[in-house]
């Protein structure tokens, strides 16, 4: 037997132990955008640090001026070294009422088909993914006493709340932190039996409006029309950035967008993207977007705007008939090719403001800016990796691109000189950001598998 | 001394005792809307019984298929007799952290001019206005033994909940309830110096619509511009509401709408209304509803589209990329003169429906429908109200219009047939529905003095 194929075993025999430790990291309320779980964010870094010490990483929380990020390093491997990128961090939970169970109690659920899944926040999006490598280390050190290669790992605690903090510490410890290539598991396989390495990724715009109009609420009958309604300023505003054929009107929006080069547009075809599954699978069948583009590129090659949240007034159970003196609402943009978010933040604003009157006023807040990327699928790296995923799942993998956007994958290109190699299992299905997020069982033994290949590969580079 | 005058004393030298009954009503936490306080509502309309027994009338909380409407008869004057009409419920309180104080626990407020308010949720709107009337009449009992008039009492539980309880009551006890004419006590002077009779009331038709999109939240990354945004959805239709000319662009929303008749443009432009002043005070300088209209048009006789309340998707700290899979509004219409609030109503959901995309779908929930109402200024029971409010306040009374609509004007119209006297005391900054109402002092004791003359005045119809 192999090496690779005693710690393929060992993995395969010790499946409940890897996911007993999944749960303990589940069990952590690491929700980074909410001040109010901020503890819970430290215990979770926490916990890594020493989960990769005890594995022999070299393993530590650091403070930033925000959550704590985990570095860990093991140097018992040689050649080509990776530095691993995750986030310990999890989206809010609420609606909480649209949980079918407690958002952080996770169990293993088995399904009508015998298939089963964990069940939890975070699951998925990226404690799972984020243990798969994990996992994959401990193995190759509890069978070989050692890693194939010199490996990193980060693990960030605002992914899902901005990250502000990322690039200031990954350009402060560049030195150290550099690598010769990125791995990150946070991006999906292109269907459940397909692997795939997300090549292309969009880039984020956030931004948070607040209007304001009279200087308290007002009763809509003494005030109504007389006094300006913030609700109906924003409404407007809101309509205003789409156009009847779903663009963005924002003036130099599209700045920096090429049509889809043919090279992409051709792979892209073989992959035989149904929308209609896509769509049919949250219960809708018509694409919303620009006119004239395929749900593939709306989703991959073309930009767009979406109201993440709007509210303004009594929203609470009946009726009152008020004007409220404010309203606000959570925009973001996801970008592609060549659009810089800061011109995009300030083209906005502009937009904004222009459609404030004069007896309102409009205050901003930033909420994350990440460029759109592209990765060369010709380095060696890559093509390993590929190969290593085609033979675990028995299935060509594929180079796709992503409609999320995963800020670091920049970062790490600017601060560190690195590319990324994107490779993970979630699945469409995984409800990540939503009530009752799972991660298939399938994905998580099977990226451990992966890992643990890709690992194994990356030494013959 | 004559009888009036000696009433008039008794309630000079009773004024704590009144504001002790007062502030035992407004400790009572009666939100009609929101059904968690349906025992408080309960608890209030059987404090008003009580009270009202515990000086001669004939009084009971009377069960209805929502909140108890209290009735209470004393019949120990002679003539024409009238019905009193209030309301015991108020508004929701939230935003609650906007309030200086609980709005629960009334307290008397000296301010630095030393004058003084009455404040609590309710102070004003209208448990403080109902208890001017019930305070006169307990002054002419204690002075005289008996009232100089029949009056019958009637205190609504959901006047701010929709009140679709009162009318089939109003019809069922037609008998009982009929009076010669009808009082209420839930409108405002035209300024603290002049009080005003209120002959024109504006309608409400108040309209509640859910968009359905997606059958879940999903992660704006994976499906942004694909998946249809039922935020975007929303603040399209909110926004068509009203064109760039401020007017409501639903088709047949001004059928009935007149201009202003002649008679009435002349008397309100006597009225030397100040739009500066009245947006000045709550900090806004422009008025914002249709083009070429005055403020006071605006208010009092032309109609109006308000968004009280929106939402869908992340509103709370921090950002979440997230498209909603609903999103929501609370749209209101006051109506003037001969528009029908069903007509409306039915015009606003062809509107709402035009504008929803093939992959969503839309609720609306009904909340409250009420003619626009106005009153004969001619008949001899309003001038001899208006001689005696002139005479309380040394200020010759106004007849008024009223932006704010009081649906039970029209039905005591249609139900018993009787025109309705409208004569409050509240203040235009008494910020109700608002955080931190209040009710001036002096408009609670002017209030009780006026209605002790009104009572008076109204024997010798």
């Amino acid at each position: 037997m192999s090496e690779l194929e005693s710690v393929l075993a060992h993995i395969d025999s010790h499946v409940e132990d890897a996911l007993e430790r999944l749960f303990e990291v589940l069990r952590i309320k690491s929700i980074s955008t909410d001040p109010a779980f901020a503890d819970q964010c430290r215990a979770c870094a926490e916990w890594h640090a020493k989960d990769l010490a005890s594995i022999g990483f070299k393993a530590s929380a650091r403070d930033t001026p925000g959550h704590p990020i985990v570095v860990g390093h093991d140097r018992s491997g040689n050649g080509h070294s990776v530095l691993f990128y995750g986030h310990y961090d999890v989206q809010p939970v609420d609606p909480l009422e649209l949980w079918d169970h407690d958002p952080f109690a996770p169990f293993l659920e088995t399904r009508a088909d015998g298939s089963r899944a964990i069940r939890a926040r975070g699951a998925s999006d990226d404690k799972g993914q984020v243990m798969t490598f994990i996992e994959a280390c401990r193995a190759w050190k509890a069978v070989t006493g050692k890693l194939p290669i010199p490996v990193s790992i980060l693990l960030e605690g605002e992914e899902e709340s901005g990250g502000v903090n990322l690039p200031p510490f990954l350009k402060a410890n560049a030195g150290e932190l550099r690598a010769d290539v990125g791995l990150i598991c946070d991006t999906s396989m292109w269907d459940p039996k397909t692997p795939a390495i997300t090549t292309m990724l969009r880039g984020l715009c956030g931004e948070e409006i607040v209007v304001t109009g009279p200087d308290r609420d007002l009763h809509s009958g003494f005030y109504g029309s007389a006094a300006v309604n913030p609700n109906h300023v924003l409404a407007r505003i809101l309509a205003d950035l789409r156009d009847a054929d779903g663009r963005v009107t924002i003036p130099g929006f599209y700045d920096g967008v090429p049509e889809l080069p043919e090279v992409l547009r051709e792979q892209w075809e073989k992959l035989h993207f149904d929308p209609k599954a896509f769509l049919g699978a949250v219960g809708l069948s018509v694409p919303a977007g620009e006119r004239g583009r395929t749900a593939l590129e709306m989703i991959w090659s073309r930009p767009t705007c979406e109201v993440n949240g709007m509210g303004g007034g009594y929203q609470g159970a009946g009726f009152k008939t008020v004007i409220p003196s404010r309203a606000s609402a959570k925009v973001s943009f996801r970008l592609v090719f060549d659009q810089d978010p800061h011109a995009i933040r300030a083209a906005f604003r502009d937009f904004v403001r222009a459609r404030v009157p004069a007896d309102c006023k409009v205050e901003f807040f930033e909420h994350g800016a990440g460029r759109a990327i592209r990765f060369p699928i010709d380095a060696p790296a890559f093509e390993r990796t590929r190969q290593a995923l085609t033979v675990e799942w028995g299935r060509e993998a594929a180079y796709i691109g992503g409609g999320g956007s995963i800020p670091v994958t920049h970062e790490l290109k600017s601060a560190l000189g690195m590319d990324v190699i994107l490779a993970g299992f979630a699945l469409d299905d995984d409800r990540i950001h939503s009530p009752n997020e799972k991660y298939d069982l399938v994905s998580f033994h099977r990226g451990m598998r992966s890992w643990a290949r890709i690992l194994h590969s990356l030494a013959s580079s």
